[in-house]
């Protein structure tokens, strides 16, 4: 390495492995550049929260040049990486901006997918990856229920008042159970025409079981808890259709069809890796999965390139259980560590060992206290699996500052039930008239 | 009055005026109604720090069945007024839906307007009165610092750290100061290749000075406070052009024409009102003064209606110094209250008295601890009069959720100078793309 020019290490995406690799390099004599198509980072854990209107977005997301003001060697860059060249080691921006790398991380994680259904089904069922997701749910289903309480038609109010997840998987599950908590409690007391705990809400899951890469016992529990928020889950379904105003699916044991009318369905299912993994594939030859994740080396390189690593949900790790990892936090955050750790070690000229993830235990959330977690041994549910979940969560909040925010807020939508954050926001337009209420002129009677 | 039949009290809009009318009948016989388009009230004179990233728009708005929960004889219906019938006692919905009133208050406000020039401008120049104007001018400030970052041109460069500011009046003089307070101190050692205090912010006033509506030692207090964050006030300046890279204004006095280029320009002039005082007018017979708003009697009924009534930035009333009252909250709450008096008075048969506003002073803050105040006979700037800023406007948030929140968030921000809630939200695709940025391939030196 010569004294003058430090090695350049590009990293490509702010999400929890990016992240972690540049905070790993803060000590190491590189030049750090973090590309991000946004300007923050974002807690998705808790993107649900924001979906329910338990927290502003502004809550789980961190600015990443504030997250990185302090590190004198990284610099944030706002763009689209659209291209990779390895062999003149250049990843290429959407204007044509070249930047160049002595090592390069690509950590561009997931979003959804609608099983080639996409073009159909988007429309219907968003789903939750960003913060406009977040806020598009949020709106549709508050717009719900003002639309049931002004709507008149018994048949029409039920639909409007039944909701939809498809996809029993942490997100769906989180989504329900809040979900049902806003309907059980938040809203109790809000509406004068509805009874908002007469929402139904529908969990719909193709396998046996919600929560399947959990332990058997802890889906049984979160099933249990759901159900006391009022949540129907429905195991062994298939959704075949999503339109307007209604969902249909299919019992994958007995062939059934059943319909259910409902205006609002969201999406917790199918994941993609970012299509930056097709063009890495094409230009270093590294091979995909089914899901489009790019098949990493044990030490997360790809194609025969030293200096190309992938990181996080974008990566099929296999090489530790056979499995690929699951795509959470934890995988991305200790990926980004090791990154920087086998450069370090190169550095150095010290042997690199494959990567090795430590699991420590999975948590997912139910309503407003109660959770499962499955830490080593240890699967148990309810109040304590709760208190862990807020502990963790606000532990691993980027920014003290949001640790300080979500703290406030959940202690205060703990004591007093309420959700300030239920705005609906994001388009000016009374957007209710986009739901497809019949229009009737009555004079409404003061006894409504 | 029937002992069946309760009086149905019709309020449109859940600004200050609404709200504070609704929560004035809390212990009447009525039944109150409260219709609005958006589900939450917003607490606007703070929307300014949502523009600038100091606050989420969480913070400044509540649900508004959240707030009226517990006022049993009030409901809120989710809806937009487009039509009243007078005769019949009538307001109708977009959907043709119909509700009777026995006495209505009209208090839908104002929005900004661009002297005629609306189509072309508004594009170019957001203005600041909903939660997705605030959004829409963070992402065009946040934005214009990041294509800068990237902009090797300095030219270029100088642009697009160039921000206008159309109109001195507290709007203005608000975003300016926090606009200032940002590229000076906030984002200060964020960036790598600019040097974000070398911003040049313009605040742009057609009269001879700002704040028009203040004394004159205090709009020369807030100049002087405003050129200490950094920010250039050009009086008798009227801007004639606004272009996507530049504006043009022309001197009042000398009639010289100057240009700034820029591609950020922000809009906190004209002021125009809801257009349900057109219809209003065009139905009751009432009179509309230039800007639209509707010339109310001296107990804020119109047009020879005694049920119903104007109150808030949608009423012109002259009847106390000659002069329209102030469009500011103070104003709208005490006609708010003041209506809610006239009906208990007529319900009694007790002689109704004609409206008197009690002016309380008047605050407008610039930056981190600067503000003026002009409270009776005192005049006064600096860090008192942004303390007592501060206080008025928690004490003024609706729900005590709010005020625990803004206040932790003020502390933080105000301790460690940071703005968590800068964040570039609202369109998906990468929207610096559209800033008119020369498409260039050069490799990204490291030296940068």
């Amino acid at each position: 390495m010569s004294r003058k020019r430090k090695d350049q290490i590009v990293i490509v995406g702010g999400g929890f492995g990016g992240l972690y690799a540049v905070h790993s390099m803060k000590n190491s004599p590189v030049e750090v550049t973090l590309i991000d198509r946004r300007n923050f980072h974002l807690f998705q854990p808790l993107l649900y929260q924001v979906a329910t209107g338990g927290l502003s977005p502004e809550d789980i997301a961190s600015p990443l040049r504030s997250v990185l003001k302090n590190q004198k060697n990284a610099r944030v860059l706002s763009g689209q990486v659209i291209d990779i060249d390895p062999q003149r080691q250049v990843v290429i921006l959407e204007d044509g901006h070249e930047v160049a790398y002595d090592a390069l991380i690509i950590a561009t994680g997931a979003s959804h997918h609608y099983f080639g259904r996409d073009a159909e089904w988007e429309a219907h069922a968003p789903g939750l990856k960003t913060i406009e997701d977040a806020i598009k749910i949020r709106r549709r289903v508050l717009l719900a229920f003002e639309a049931a309480e002004r709507e008149r038609d018994p048949d029409r109010r039920r639909a409007l008042l039944t909701f939809v997840i498809v996809g029993g998987g942490p997100t769906g599950v989180e989504l329900a159970g809040a979900l049902g908590e806003l309907a059980q409690h938040t809203m109790r007391e809000e509406f004068r025409s509805i009874d908002t705990t007469e929402a139904r809400i529908n969990l719909i899951e193709g396998l046996d079981r919600i929560l399947f890469a959990y332990p058997e016992d802890l889906s049984a529990m979160a099933a249990q808890a759901l159900g006391e928020v009022g949540v129907t889950v429905q195991t062994n379904k298939l959704v075949t259709d999503i339109a307007d105003d209604h969902v249909l699916m299919k019992d994958t044991q007995t062939g059934e069809q059943t319909l259910i009318p409902t205006y609002t369905v969201l999406w917790g299912a199918g994941v993609k890796a970012s299509p930056l993994g097709e063009v890495l594939a094409r230009r270093s030859g590294a091979e995909l999965d089914s899901a489009g994740r790019v098949m990493v080396g044990p030490d997360l390189t790809v194609g025969g390139h030293p200096d190309i690593f992938v990181i996080g949900d974008l990566a099929h790790f296999a090489h530790q259980t056979g499995q690929p990892l699951p795509g959470v936090a934890q995988v991305a955050m200790q990926m980004g560590q090791y990154v920087a750790d086998v450069l370090r070690r190169r550095r150095f000229d010290k042997e690199v060992r494959p990567f090795r993830y430590k699991d420590k235990g999975m948590l997912a959330v139910i309503g407003r206290n109660r959770a499962v977690a499955d830490i080593g041994r240890l699967h148990f549910g309810g109040f304590m699996a709760w208190l862990i979940w807020v502990f963790v969560h606000i532990g691993f909040l980027i920014e003290f500052d949001n640790k300080v925010k979500v703290m406030t807020q959940w202690g205060w939508n703990y004591v007093t039930r309420r959700q300030g954050a239920r705005l609906i926001t994001g388009e000016t337009a009374p957007v209710w008239l986009q739901l497809p209420i019949e229009r009737e002129a009555a004079v409404e009677k003061a006894e409504l």
